[in-house]
């Protein structure tokens, strides 16, 4: 998977992911109202209006990115109904060609990280039969408990070509309460970034591990040492646009050979038409403005990467 | 609910937590033979099997106990059908006057911390309408991200009058790669210890905050320097019994009132058949030899603790 990310990225020439965290009130009006008159205000009523806006906004953009990452809290909020959606859209993702990141941000130890990784990313077993349940290509994990509860994700990943992006320094204010915190003269995140360098030795693709990091876009400086603490690892940067980080600042998260990072935009692309610079595309049209903003973040990014 | 679960502990004198952590290897042949010949090898059968496993043992045990904690790992992995038995099981226990603790370790930040709270203690909105999703009583919390993944989870129990348990310092061997590094001479663990503590303030009952803390068996020298921390706090305590921590060393997460710990036991109760202690029970017996484990772990514990 980590090597279909690379080949998307690099034939779409776009280092980016679209967040699919739909909120009920970034969903235009009239798609609610649709959905609304045929289920109820409902949970399903609620599931229908976010697959019909996941759904347009997928079509509108496909062709342009190589990968999705819908955060799954988006979707367990509307509890069973909820996840049904998200299931759906990780399907349909995939049947587009696009290499989905589940964004989970799982983590416990033994047993139940394994149970996790098998939900996400395996397949479980029933008497005789196996099944595919959420089926992400990647999902993100939670360092917190260490080893113990990052190696059961590593050997589903192993077993189905999978992989991870673990927190390492994030894109939040209160990121540094702890993972700033410093151990012998150096902050925490860089002794996770060193694990993740380490657990990522485990599973390697052609040139990049399986095994990444997140790092947010509003930390350039630390993102400067994490890429050289773990230049094996792939890094997912969420905080772009809407969080406050900018495109010049995402150079250091990327290695030499242009490759290395994949930056997030959520809000600012799925949520574009509530943009004053896409407003002239009207609610009716979202979509389009979804695709006009993520032709203008490519831009933006590959400007300021020299691409 | 901080108020209702020091009642149920205190009237049934039971500082203990069964933990419904339900493996497909753990339900005796029958329940699962059954389950499969109704709906077949499939994720149905396989959450029908769970249910009448999860359901047998809280019949024979919910008047011992004051609190179960699921482990929403052990369902997520069968996918949505393994998260409609969650669901089940959480609303069957809640009828049963159980305090329910879903040990689902989110984490994130902002509004997607706050979507995680809504989808497990508080009520959607969808047009004029409002809905319970997974309604638990606590919470499982991971504090990687700082405050501002804590506070939306706080200010949905603040609504709700439910509460938290943080991971502070976990039962597992590698806990201590990050949690035990030390910063200016203390432990992470102390730190985010002190927190935890903070955070607690903003949210009391009667006697102790609605937000608790998580510090494993397995580790009592630190969870006694944690109980001085964090005085108000509720300490959840898994690692109990099959994970090698023993009823001696459970003292210093008590206070002088005797309460500040609730002991969790997950496959040394609902598992307990499959012991050589308790196997004149039989497996057709299983439920029975869960409620001779409650007896024995009770009696255990609160020899230990003098009460």
């Amino acid at each position: 998977m980590i090597n279909k990310l690379i080949k998307e990225i690099t034939q779409k020439n776009a280092p980016i992911v679209v967040g699919l965290d739909p909120m009920l009130n970034y969903i235009p009006e009239h798609v609610q109202k649709k959905a609304y008159s045929e289920f109820g205000e409902t949970l399903e009523g609620a599931a229908e209006a976010i697959w019909q806006y996941n759904k347009a906004i997928v079509d509108a953009t496909y062709d342009l990115i190589p990968s999705v990452k819908p955060q799954i809290a988006m979707y367990e909020q509307f509890g069973i109904e909820g996840l049904k959606v998200f299931k759906r859209t990780v399907d349909y993702c995939k049947e587009k060609g696009l290499v989905v990141i589940g964004d989970i941000k799982r983590g416990d130890i033994g047993t139940t990280s394994a149970a996790y990784a098998t939900g996400h990313l395996g397949k479980v077993t029933v008497g005789t039969k196996q099944y595919s349940l959420f089926d992400e290509d990647f999902v993100t994990v939670n360092p917190y408990l260490g080893t113990d509860g990052i190696k059961p994700f590593i050997d589903v990943c192993k077993e189905e070509k999978k992989g991870l992006f673990i927190l390492v320094k994030t894109s939040n204010k209160s990121s540094g309460e702890f993972q700033d915190k410093l151990i012998d003269g150096r902050p925490l995140y860089e002794i996770v970034g060193e694990h993740v360098a380490k657990w990522g030795e485990e599973h390697m693709g052609d040139k990049y591990s399986y095994i990444g990091a997140v790092v947010g876009a509003t930390y350039p400086e630390m993102g400067k040492v994490l890429r050289k603490i773990m230049p094996k690892s792939f890094i997912l940067v969420p905080g772009y646009g809407a969080q406050g980080g900018k495109a010049e600042d995402l150079k250091p998260y990327f290695n030499e050979d242009g490759l290395g990072a994949i930056v997030n935009s959520s809000r600012g692309i799925i949520a574009a038409y509530k943009q004053e610079k896409y407003a002239n595309f009207g609610e009716a049209n979202f979509a389009d403005a979804s695709r006009q903003a993520v032709i203008d973040m490519i831009e933006d990014i590959n400007g300021a990467l020299g691409h």
